[in-house]
């Protein structure tokens, strides 16, 4: 098993990350303090901190917001946590500091920390476990506990974190007089993990097990919850089980079903818990809802949850384009599941995967000036019928600003500026790159400075300054579209026969490093056309293109009206274009060529003439861009000529 | 104007539609008889014939069913009625007789008819038009009231309606005390027209101009309704009056919007009273409603209503084929309404329509056996995602029995029952025939008998027994489809030049007519592709296949897994074979040259490797007759090679 990376172990300096880390840090972390503090104007009222405040006994009020809103400030707090690390700002981490003052006075007595019970409802605590998200909210602070004690060492945070966490153990469990529950949102099992690995207790990893173990063997238990008490909140079903993944034991689970962000949280924390217990059953497990996510129900954007309908996996190879759901959150989740699988094996399949969700899905969640996000990340916008016809409303085609259940920004905050951890591992031999982010890191062995010029050409420099004398391996990950042949490795300048040495997606360079030793990564990066198992019904006779690790979209703004008109052809011509203005200034973008079909019956919706085609240039931009440049059509998948 | 055809004028005698007819009077009606009664294990409990008697104080119990529930026995009165005439039964006659009396009983002193209000809640009449169906009701009832005068001359219904329709004109309208009333769901407009039609009363036409002209004018008639009751039914929206079409006036109105069934009933009585009166106003909003649904929302089958939310029109060229609605009351209506416009002026277009709907997507609403019904009738089913997956819960992809909410059966009923009247229309000099339908009709200048191998074969004949020595004119139909070129017509063996005798879609046949003359349309049936307009997203790179009216589609039982992933190839190669077992029996099917795709990818869900291709010859059948042969797979629109 791979050691955790510390935080201060990589500092990203990357062309494409950094900007997007600086954008962050500037832009966004003050952005949502303005909006936790009730300071930005024209956007849904967060009251979160207000909460804090009046659960401390510190303001007058009333509890407002959604009953998890204090998962808000947890994000957002971990979020800084990191922000700190990259940016120290000691204006920052000292308000920082005065909001976790706060909500350790808002923490009660008996270590109980939830600001809408407490302020609200004190004598239904823990009655609702299916609706009421204070593990939930629980799991989201351990987290923000761990990340802040790690980045400043100040640990106040984390001692408020481990009462409640005692509190819970104290009340849940399989001991006499304990409660045998589960949580209705998985996340706790995450931050209960996260405690562990910064203070080393067992029983916050088995009470991490136990939450998972525990989930399933009874199905009926949120019904029998339920049953026991005369109120409800959101009037969420119990019997629903497969929405919360309740339906099986984690054991038995092999299809990726229901809530798909509360689903991959939950495979992020059994991932984690295999490796640190070297738990190949529970490891098996998490493969097998890994291979049915990836190979059954993931966009080509690493976008899980194909249905708005309780934001939820659907059956095999239901993925359509234009009413997809595609959370943001859950792309997210899909990145912290394949790095925590990562921990037990090194498998391209996961860096692949953290790849796809983090240059496509992921950050297609933000505008490109960090003030808007989407929640939805669509493969196929259509204005008119997009956020407006019925089945399509939740589709909007283009950005809001905050929102009233505000998850997805702060995900993208500590996805973003966290992002050094998911570039690298570290064991007892080796030094796992899986990510082609230009980085400064820091491990036992040796100090490595990667220069990257991903995702827009095949060129990364590792620059490894060995530590200690004994060989020891350096293993990059070579991402599974990167052709064999395309492949040039050269250290020091001198070609690496590569063959050999690649083993499931990695390269494995095992030497005695020197102090100025050069790793060079060189591919070359054609356009490609990508297409889909045949039993995704939406994509066949479609095409979507890919350059590197980036998917590519057609908007109605470089291509005119009626965008699904427009043909591919089938020999691929492309040529790239840089970007030279505005949000795409900077990009690699395409120039394609296809077809234009023109409909020859008039104003008939039907006519028997086949439609005329002209050819056309098509100009393609990277998915994570679109939606910038305002409301217009989009779409990832391309019919082709065939 | 052309005259109504009365229901003893024509009968019809035709190689496809007789076997359907004679389903329905021997198997349907009796069927629906037994389940009205509760006599039928299995279905969905009516209860519609007890809440009559028990309303009539012939019985003891409670009301049960929806609060529509007494317009199932008014369709199939009217059903039985068009039967009678088809088929006379006296036993059935004398059935029908005494649920009449029943009926009849249950009529209260002032002429209010509608046993739910009656039984059930007699303080709320008339409180809630938005939801509980009065009007629509009594609309039905005043539909087989007619009918059932027509067919037999019994009076005793029209009578009880008569009472009915002078207690809703004393109670609403623009005279002092009265209600500006307008019904939720639009029918008694139909209605009143029917009993204006056979009782010559004008009141009855201006009680129907009344609800259509007041309807949008006030479009918060329902919700200021609403606040003047303390209960609701559904809980529908009174704001919602676009799914009522309340939202703007008849005239203002320009675009197929809401509910689809509602939009056609109000469309139907609209140019009903347009062609009684010659309002030329009211004409043109027709034309404009017709043409937008034509133009812009009608799938190829004649289904209308994409949307399952608010069985609803969807903006315009939003035609899914997966998650459809296409009720098969709304494509019924569809026929209602381009009879009437027929009435106002022969054009092609409202003939092709109603051929569209009725080879296609209406009696795709019953199962060959006349035992089971479809409400939606989609042009994609996959089974494992249709019926069960997030979106598609709706799109079941086989015929249930008998339904809780049971328009559709008996909608097909008196469809079906009834088809003679929609053949036909006769003015001062013309005969007009709408449709290549074998029938025997009788007219005031002549008798016409017709032979017809439609929708089989192209040879259609008119055997003219003049009454009259004057000139009269025979004016056929001539589908749209067919070529010009391809079209042979001959009197009496001599060929035609038809050139100038083509009008908007009728061929003119203006002469002194004989005893015994014979007109015979003779054209080339080829397989056609048919693409739709590239603004409807769903269809672009597909085409679908017909020959002559009748749309076919492809079945997994026929043509194996994975049905997307056949094309159809570019040079349309198509052979034509006869059905020769079980619900094929006798249709024309077709043998299509295509390819099979097989995916690159193995178990990966995305490959750079373009799918394989293997010559395939795809079987195609009629889609009306889909989903008789288990559960399985279905598509109207393949993909095709380009």
């Amino acid at each position: 098993m791979s050691r955790e990376i510390r935080l201060d172990q990589v500092q990203v300096r990357d062309g494409f990350w950094t900007q997007m880390q600086n954008l962050v840090t500037d832009v966004v972390i003050p952005f949502q303090e303005r909006v936790l503090n009730d300071k930005e104007e024209g956007v849904e009222k967060s009251h979160a901190i207000d909460n804090f405040r009046i659960a401390a006994g510190l303001a007058e009020g009333e509890f407002y917001g959604m009953v998890f809103q204090d998962s808000d400030v947890a994000k957002w707090l971990e979020g800084v946590a990191y922000s700190l690390v990259i940016k120290p700002d000691a204006d920052l981490e000292a308000r920082a500091d005065a909001i976790i003052d706060i909500v350790a006075q808002a923490q009660q007595e008996d270590g109980y920390l939830n600001t809408y019970f407490t302020i609200k409802e004190p004598e239904h605590r823990w009655q609702n476990l299916l609706e009421c998200h204070e593990l939930y909210c629980a799991g989201h602070m351990m987290e923000a506990a761990a990340a802040y004690y790690e980045a400043t060492g100040k640990d106040k945070l984390l001692h408020v974190m481990e009462r409640m966490a005692d509190h819970i153990i104290s009340r849940f469990g399989n001991g006499d007089g304990k409660v045998k529950g589960i949580p209705g949102h998985q996340e706790v099992e995450i931050g209960l993990m996260r405690m562990y690995h910064v203070t080393g207790k067992p029983e916050y990893k088995a009470m991490a097990r136990y939450f998972l173990e525990e989930r399933g063997k009874d199905p009926d238990f949120f019904k029998e919850e339920a049953k026991k008490r005369d109120w409800e909140h959101f009037g969420m079903k119990p019997e629903d089980t497969k929405y919360n993944q309740s339906h099986a034991t984690v054991y038995e689970q092999d299809e990726a079903v229901g809530h798909s962000v509360r689903a991959v949280y939950m495979y992020t924390a059994m991932a984690d818990l295999a490796a640190e217990d070297g738990d190949e059953k529970l490891l098996e497990a998490c493969r097998r809802l890994w291979n049915n996510m990836i190979q059954k129900k993931m966009y080509i954007t690493g976008g899980i949850g194909a249905t708005v309908v309780g934001e939820s996996f659907s059956v095999p190879y239901e993925l359509p384009n234009d009413t997809v759901y595609a959370e943001t959150c859950a792309s997210i989740g899909l990145v912290f599941f394949a790095k925590q699988m990562l921990k037990s094996e090194k498998r391209g399949t996961y860096a692949d995967v953290m790849e796809r969700a983090l240059y496509n899905g992921i950050i297609s969640g933000m505008q490109r000036d960090g003030k808007r996000f989407f929640y939805v990340n669509p493969l196929e916008v259509n204005p008119g019928t997009s956020g407006v016809a019925a089945g399509y409303e939740h589709v909007i085609p283009e950005r809001p600003g905050w929102y009233a259940c505000a998850c997805c920004p702060p995900n993208l905050v500590r996805m973003v500026t966290s992002l050094g951890k998911y570039a690298w591992d570290e064991d007892e031999g080796t030094i796992w790159s899986h990510l082609f982010i230009g980085s400064e890191a820091s491990f036992e062995k040796a100090d490595i400075r990667v220069e990257s010029s991903y995702p827009w050409e095949g060129c990364v420099i590792y620059h490894v300054a060995a530590k200690c004398e004994e060989n020891f391996t350096l293993a990059i990950h070579i991402p599974s579209y990167i052709h064999h042949a395309q492949l040039v490795v050269k250290i020091n300048g001198r070609t690496v026969v590569t063959d050999a040495a690649m083993k499931d997606g990695y390269l494995y360079l095992d030497r005695s490093w020197g102090s100025a030793d050069e790793v060079t990564i060189e591919f070359e990066m054609p356009v490609r056309k990508v297409y889909a198992n045949t039993k995704v019904r939406e994509d066949v006779g479609c095409v979507a293109i890919m350059r590197g690790p980036v998917v590519y979209c057609f908007e109605g703004v470089d291509n005119g009206e009626d965008i699904q008109a427009l043909f591919i052809n089938k020999e691929l011509y492309a040529q790239t274009a840089t970007g030279t203005e505005g949000v795409l200034e900077g990009m690699t973008l395409l120039d394609i060529s296809g077809k234009r079909l023109t409909y020859a019956g008039g104003d008939d919706l039907y006519c028997e003439q086949a439609p005329q085609t002209e050819p056309v240039t098509l100009r393609a931009i990277p998915y994570f861009a679109w939606g910038n440049r305002g409301l217009n059509q989009m779409r990832v998948w391309m019919h082709e000529e065939r």
